[in-house]
């Protein structure tokens, strides 16, 4: 049976058998459109006849230089034939015809990527045939002309233009808006014109052996499989390029047959805000492309129930089925042909983030899946998206009164998004790359070749389609605020403007748009976070509480960071880069004062002028973190940052000697001489620190050991602040990190300064307050010899950029503009280890320090600050790797909480027994768009 | 037993069997010079009667607060009691007085830090007896005086000045040189007024109970183990603190009885040259002190001969005893008191490199030692000695003949030194430090508290003093170039000047002098590199061959490197840096061409006149190190390097816009902009290129993936040189090295080059050429995923400078001016990592890198290059971990070829058995200096 080549929909059992009964295995023979399929055949659910031929034939066809392979066209005559008893038609039978679709369908999704044909088996006499059958010759040679057009274009490579502009200059003679419009005779005459351009491209004429159309498109389909679009896409997506597609050919049903026919898609739950109703749109005696294309208005299902009642219980009949069958919610392609309703497709439908929180926690509700189901639902990006800053609805008000608003649109995708107008995809692209523009990418509608131009977008703007168009589907695939159908836009991409009433926008002009109500603004509008109150969202994240092991901190520097992180559920703070309060105006003068001193007492005096400022810091974080963990890391950028530029000290102080040069009088010339010797006495001391690679130089534990008076006084400052805190009743929970040790004998004297400054602030109150001490792991070094550091520290936090740029010598500074990026797009690295954790090298180092550690002090306490603690593939191998938590910024903080439960559901020996019997299947639904 | 705080010097069986027979223990107890006055004892060598308190003793004496430990006085007054029965004296009884000496005496030698008191047991009444005993009241007198001031400064801390000064005011008045030739009036005279000064200075009399002068003494030396001088040596030493000092109470004997009495120092072997024949100098009628102090003039042992030939040949006799016993050269002190042949210690000698090296080859030979034992008996300090530069002979004849020479004194340690001239110890490490100045110390003669100045010399001078004083042992011992007694040399210390006939050198001026002659040149004398052509030395160096497993290569840039590398002994080319090649002055234009082309075309133009140069300079190469391989390392700096300084660049570019605006023609100004346009287009590429941790940026692998017509030229100059020597009939064996690679995916497109480069190069004839493709291990990733790395690299090396900048997060071109320093004072580092392997956090990870590389690709060939590779810790290190080879510079590849056998032979599970019996005994004999 291993060169069986197609399985028809109604032989799931024959491929499952070969596959070893493994759905996944199915998926990749037949595809997951074709698995579907033949799912639903058996299912019961009414699904037109058909057959799908095996993606193993196409790699067969792809290998052998597109020969098809050796059993494969008698296979296919035995299939139709098939067919051909299941609906009593004959291909290529003028009296009774039986016309076929041929699409693509690949294990994996690749919406819109690869070729599709409609109307196979139509020829002159067919079309004839039709006409007389149906009584409507409009209808038969509006799908010939469809035919001949998607044959030329798809099967033979001819350019679309020369038939658009046939229709087009049809529709302008009849002064009609839609091809459906046009009379008998101009379809007449467009299907003779249409076969002769098809004459004048290939040099041959058109095909009009139904079985010779059939084998062509088959191999068409096949061929793109490694067209330049699907490549890319594959590429992007990261699917393997040798898995090839499979191909569906179905016999064709048709909503265009009159009142009783219509055709539309709907959703078991509404795609945007998750509410468990059926939604969708169709379109009455229409054919499906029509109500994607978003020409024509469509209606609501909500009128199908009005219009076709019994068609519309069939369908949400149907809808339930299929839902409690793959446990997610549908998006279904159905047509009704003479009033017998089809279901064409059905995969899980695409949804906003909010839609795939509710939708997930519903399903729960509704018995369908278990909650640990449900947090694999949800994606760390859905979450994160619930953080996507929103319009600041106090500037909104302005905008509005100020008649800046100009117009609304569907709102489905929502968020807001601000940025400078790009009327066509590469130039987005471009901006969004080149200047690091934010973009907001407007068009009359997407179309595949538009992806890349939308995901370097802000936010997408359409002047037409609806809630099921391109640009709404791939809008809310990636999260990106999308506006579409806003039909008061008027494009013109000649002029490059865009008209709303009075208003004139030009290419590059600002825009704003809202996803969440669908309304245009001119010019900026300020955005600000969100509170995350979402009752869903909330759920789920305390479903994530309850399964994850890692727990999620924050970095927090400021007490208002750190109570916005606490609402975000975040227990404890990783990390309080005290430097950031150095830099703040006030303080800085007297940080560069401490800097400067000349003498020991001055530099005293500094510090102690900075204490009551660090103390009334730390307080306020402790308050923010009342009996969670607060980890301070003392002082480690070195000390040149609090410094002017060195160069900007050398053009002031070159520009001042000019400027002598030419000095009138001696008071001027006095000034500019004092001025002088200031710029050059902060450039000496500049250039005294000056350093050729910073990053390795004096700073951290470094510049602690060096000057002790320093940590001497934040350590104070801690100590300090929480006496005050326990004082009000709190209870502040102190951590002191010492950043940059590669030695053990590094910690020591700090371990002695906290020791000390406890003892001399503490006294006999010291049993009052839980504080520890502790370590980065930053350097190769101190992860090599973590075991020794975990003599003094009773903590350990990996500071993962510092030791991603150490562990591959790699400064990001300079990296991502000098090698990095052509790194990844050479494919020598896979992903940018800055935002990924490198498991190979990072990795084990992280894991042997946390084994070393744990070796020395048992329960010593681990974790990682830094960008990686936001990721939701870093999170995963922490969790692997079994620290304690991870710490994160303030918005990252739901995000960890979801990924850090995903990856302990992931972890390949978790007991599943609890799941659905379904789930295999369920998690097999991904299916092709169309 | 355990509180027995005194053993006799004929009670080593009980001190050894309280120590568990262990040698070591009983050196610990009885410090080093105890534990051999009783090992003479035993020998039946006649040693003064004697006792030793144990370090014991000191430690509980220092613990408790200064007070001694309870039994002590005892089992002192029992010692005592025995050492009277022994030489039938009493101690303080004027008529048959016992007199005694006091000195320190620590397990390991810490020469002339710690305290010794003679003469003890004399006060009016026993001078009085002694006058009358021997008959000589000006020898009682003197020994009287010498007990009151060095009690007086030892034990009473009181200063030397009063002294000295007394002592000084009647040698000006009698107008001798030397105190022994004052008038017994004028001795009656200072012993009073040295009364005196100890009465004014503690408030008391001069203790006349011997029995409180021993009391005094021996707490007086416990005191001295914790003397400022006596830490700080250990400190610097490596010695435990913890240890405590022994105490030997010994008879006083003297050398200067008259005519028939003599003192003197004897070495079984030239110290200097190690030819087999006993040298040394002493003193008729005179006491140890002076022999050393380099005051009288000595004479020769052959002398000795001459003068006392009984007492000569029973020199010779113990010599030969001691040092077959302890199977090393001896460094003896002895007495002849009327006649009889008294020795006071012995120890094993200190000796030149060159002495070293022969005598270890002439004890082989004299069967005393093994061959494994001689490779322990020189360090390669010694070795590296040889390499040490020598003045170049005709530079040397060109001075003399100008009469720059200015005199000649002792040739006391060799090897040339040029240095600026300074006259005390305290200036000489000042200049050495603060200025980076090669420095000469020049002094009268040296003094324990020279050794810092000595220390941070290039050479040391001295106007007195003979072949066993402090300046010529400390300089042997430290491998300084040293001439002392240079008599005509004239310090004035006030004047700051150094006279020698008629020229003048002030402090500060350029000398130069040469140890191994004597010399002493005005200004600097060129040196050079010399052969190794010493047979010894040959001879060491070809047993550690056969002994060591590591190969040892070298590292060289230039084809002269090669060959001097290969004479000394280097087995291949570990690293070849290809950018040395490309500074040549004649080059760097056209490497600058390359990097500043603005087309491709440009680029490659440039390299291909950069080929044709690198091709010869690979030949060579290859030609030096015929049938050895030859591993060259493609470019590695970032390309900022070969263009000028950024900030040069500003500043010419702000000079030129300066003279610009006050140009005074046209011509000028239009000469002018051209220059400041290059330059501005020169600084443009500069800053394009500029990178805040170049350290961790574009070069390496990273560059030539991104400019991969860099390598693969190089590539191509590579195997067009190997076909050239080939065809010369030599056997060129080509190692191509990728430097800074992180990742497997860096190595694979290089792999890709090298072979398709091979294939258009060698064609055919690539069977004939033995060629390897490898990686360098630099960066901490490199070394924890070099499992992966060795898929395609056939050989790794450990590029140890930059691992450990990346290791420790520490830039080495800043560290050590902004930390480092700082860290190896306060002790947060033991050794610097840039000079010595750091074996817990480096060495894991070589050792890791190597494991994990020989499992990927068993046999593979792994080294180590960088500046540890001729580090003898870090070549040990090496062996242990079982690398293949380090590789050295030129220079330090004799060195590495010891070490590398010292490696082995240090292994802890390396087999002992064909050692001689006694060299555990052998080993622990080292003892304190007088």
């Amino acid at each position: 049976m291993s060169s069986r080549w197609i399985y028809g929909f109604d032989a799931l059992d024959a491929a499952s058998e070969r596959c070893g009964d493994d759905w996944d295995t199915v998926r990749g023979l037949l595809g997951g459109k074709g698995a579907n399929l033949a799912d639903m055949t058996r299912l019961e659910i009414p699904v037109p006849p058909g057959f799908t031929i095996t993606s193993e034939a196409c790699n067969a066809f792809l290998d052998s230089g597109e020969i098809l392979p050796e059993g494969l066209t008698n296979e296919l005559t035995m299939a139709l034939r098939q067919v051909e008893q299941m609906t009593g038609k004959i291909f290529g039978d003028p009296a009774n015809p039986l016309l076929l679709s041929c699409r693509s369908g690949a294990k994996f999704s690749m919406p819109g990527m690869m070729d599709t044909v409609l109307n196979i088996g139509l020829n002159d006499e067919v079309a004839d045939g039709i006409a007389d059958i149906f009584g409507d010759r409009h209808f038969a040679l509006d799908s010939y002309r469809r035919l001949i057009q998607m044959f030329s274009t798809v099967v033979m490579g001819i350019p679309d233009e020369p038939f658009e502009d046939t229709l087009r200059g049809f529709r302008e003679k009849r002064e009609v808006e839609n091809d459906g419009d046009l009379p008998i005779e101009d379809l007449e005459s467009i299907v003779e014109r249409f076969l002769k351009v098809f004459r004048n491209h290939t040099g041959r004429d058109f095909p009009s052996d139904p079985m010779e159309q059939l084998t062509m498109a088959v191999e068409a389909v096949f061929r793109s499989w490694n067209g330049r679009r699907a490549y890319a896409y594959r590429h992007a997506a990261g699917i393997d390029h040798d898995l090839g597609t499979a191909v569906n050919v179905q016999t064709m049903v048709f909503g265009n047959l009159g009142p009783d026919s219509a055709t539309g898609v709907a959703v078991s739950r509404n795609a945007t805000t998750g509410e468990p109703k059926i939604d969708g749109d169709f379109l009455m005696n229409a054919q499906g492309e029509d109500v994607v294309a978003g020409i024509r208005q469509t209606s609501t299902i909500e009128d199908l129930g009005r219009l076709m009642p019994e068609q519309h219980s069939e369908l949400l009949r149907y809808a339930q089925i299929l839902e409690r069958h793959y446990t997610d919610m549908q998006d279904i392609e159905f047509t009704i042909e003479s009033g017998k309703m089809w279901l064409l497709q059905t995969r899980d439908g695409k949804r906003t983030a909010q839609a795939a929180v509710r939708i997930a926690v519903d399903l729960v509700s509704d018995g369908i899946i278990t909650k640990d189901e449900a947090l694999m639902r949800v994606s760390p990006e859905q979450v994160e998206f619930f953080l996507h800053p929103q319009f600041d609805s106090d500037a909104k008000k302005i905008a509005v009164s100020r008649g800046r608003r100009l117009t609304q649109g569907l709102n489905v995708s929502p968020g807001a998004a601000v940025g400078v107008a790009a009327f066509d995809a590469d130039l987005a692209e471009k901006w969004a790359t080149e200047r690091n523009d934010a973009v907001i990418l407007v068009r009359p509608e997407t179309k595949p070749d538009d992806v890349h131009g939308m995901l370097a977008s802000a936010g997408v703007l359409t002047s037409s389609g609806g809630r099921t168009s391109h640009a709404a589907l791939v809008a809310r695939q990636f999260g990106k605020p999308a506006v579409v159908g806003a039909r008061e836009v008027d494009l013109d991409l000649e002029a490059r403007t865009m008209t709303v009433g009075p208003h004139v926008v030009k290419e590059g002009d600002w825009i704003s748009i809202d996803g969440t109500t669908g309304e245009v603004f001119l010019d900026r509008i300020e955005t600000s976070l969100p509170e995350i109150d979402d009752p869903w969202l909330m759920g789920v994240l305390s479903w994530a509480d309850d399964v994850r092991d890692l727990d999620v901190w924050t970095n927090a520097d400021y007490p208002a960071d750190a109570e916005k992180a606490a609402k975000f559920g975040a227990n404890g703070i990783g990390l309080c880069r005290t430097e950031h309060m150095f830099f703040d105006a006030a303080r800085l003068p007297i940080v560069q004062g401490m800097i400067m001193a000349s003498t020991e007492t001055e530099r005293l005096e500094a510090l102690a002028e900075l204490l009551p400022l660090q103390r009334s810091d730390f307080a306020g974080l402790f308050r923010a973190m009342d009996d969670k963990r607060v980890i301070i890391r003392l002082l480690d950028p070195p000390l040149h940052e609090f410094l002017p530029d060195r160069h900007d000290l050398i053009r002031k102080s070159t520009d001042l000697k000019i400027q002598l040069m030419n000095a009138s009088n001696l008071q001027e010339v006095n000034a500019l001489v004092r001025e002088i010797e200031e710029t050059e006495h902060i450039l000496s001391r500049v250039e005294s620190l000056h350093e050729s690679n910073p990053m390795l130089g004096l700073r951290g534990v470094r510049l602690a050991l060096l000057m002790p008076e320093i940590p001497e006084m934040q350590i104070r400052a801690i100590f300090e602040a929480a006496l005050i805190v326990l004082d009000e009743g709190l209870t502040p929970r102190v951590g002191i990190m010492i950043p940059l040790a590669s030695e053990a004998s590094e910690l020591l004297p700090m371990r002695d300064i906290m020791d000390r400054v406890a003892e001399e602030v503490l006294g006999d109150r010291a049993d009052e307050l839980d504080y520890e001490f502790g370590s980065m792991i930053e350097t190769p070094r101190a992860a090599v010899t973590a075991g020794s550091l975990a003599e003094s520290a009773e903590f350990f936090s990996f500071g993962t950029n510092d030791l991603t740029q150490m562990t591959f010598g790699i400064s990001r500074d300079d990296a991502e503009k000098a090698f990095l990026l052509d790194y990844l797009n050479l494919g020598v690295l896979a992903t940018n280890p800055f935002n990924t954790l490198d498991r190979l090298g990072v990795g084990t180092l992280i894991r042997s320090a946390t084994e070393a550690g744990r070796a020395t002090r048992p329960g010593i306490h681990v974790g990682i600050c830094g960008e990686h603690g936001g990721d939701p593939a870093s999170i995963a191998l922490c969790d692997e790797i079994g620290l304690d938590y991870v710490s994160c910024s303030p918005l990252r903080v739901p995000v960890a909480r979801l990924a850090a439960a995903q990856a302990v559901l992931n972890r390949p020996n978790r007991a599943t027994e609890h799941l659905e019997p379904h789930r295999d299947l369920a998690e097999g639904v991904v299916a092709d768009a169309r």
